[in-house]
């Protein structure tokens, strides 16, 4: 794809940067602009600029904010006592979307991945070990994803965290709620199977 | 969803204004920007901007250009009497990359569509018919979408450009290259059985 002005490339570079974005939907995004007001444009451009420029990763939890400390670290009606562990803000905001947890966050930033060149001193593990030492911690629960790197995490963490007096726990993993076992694969319904729960009527 | 963070909420909001970006994709551009040098992140800021600040429409032909007349009207090798007459600039240059055709273009800015309130003054028509009086063409090459909008975009102008000495004609339609004719739809397939074309060995 040949473009006649630089303007137009430079944008469609820019944009097709984007993942899951390639040069063909960048040019559509691209055609979608010049339709706009500048206004639009100048306002999206801004909300750009301030992610890197205003933004600031909470001083406690390492969430997005736009403060030095969080609205959920900053919140006294949340319970101090129990911390969720999670991979990045976007996990925090999927729990925070189902209203079920009212304690607080680490956010680690990442998972432990060799293959990434991830290792533990890259993520806020120490952090999270010197929060559960000094915020007399009860409760850390693990939410990280099912993967290998996720499970690795997992254990790194587990080892860290065990000789202090903290429970550790982890989100359940099973069936998702509405499906059906004959789709499950293997090993989700393995594990359903072993960590049965007890039904009371 | 709920952001913790206004930042966060303005930049997705932006984001997800684009066609085919939701707000769940938008939410993962932010990662992925919030993971991105601020440097590069600026860059991208600054050539979104820059498409409505420094972009041009050719004053000749109405195609995006960096200077006030765009490289294709400057280009004293292409040929001057034909006119491709195109919807919009991304037609254009999908026309371009052809490597088809030589002479210049024409482009309307839309195509007529009451639905949309697009009438044909909102339309390069009248520019289009004053450069076939004054710039000696002597084809007019109609390259619009195969749509109700484009055949009445085709109809309208046929109609202004009737009187004037000038031959006017129209991309083919047919079973596209590679394409089988048990999969093609019965509208395109008798349009390409009435405008069959003679064969020469």
């Amino acid at each position: 794809m040949e473009f006649s002005s630089k303007i137009v490339s430079d944008a469609v570079e820019a944009l097709s940067g984007f993942p899951g974005i390639g040069r063909r939907t960048a040019l559509r995004l691209v055609m979608y602009l010049l339709n706009r007001p500048e206004m639009e444009v100048a306002k999206l451009a801004e909300s750009l600029i301030k992610l890197k420029t205003d933004l600031h990763l909470c001083t406690f939890c390492g969430n997005v904010s736009d403060a030095r400390v969080c609205d959920i670290c900053n919140n006294s009606s949340r319970s101090n006592g129990i911390l969720c562990v999670v991979e990045d803000f976007s996990d925090l905001m999927a729990i925070e979307s189902t209203r079920q947890f009212s304690g607080r966050y680490h956010v680690l930033g990442g998972l432990i991945s060799p293959m990434d060149g991830v290792g533990p001193d890259d993520l806020s593990i120490s952090s999270l070990v010197q929060r559960v030492e000094n915020e007399s911690i009860t409760e850390v629960v693990m939410a990280l994803s099912a993967t290998i790197e996720g499970d690795t995490t997992l254990f790194y963490i587990g080892k860290k965290l065990k000789s202090l007096p903290v429970k550790m726990s982890c989100i359940a993993r099973g069936i998702s709620v509405g499906g059906e076992i004959e789709y499950a694969d293997e090993v989700t319904l393995g594990r359903s199977i072993l960590q049965r729960t007890e039904y009371n009527l």
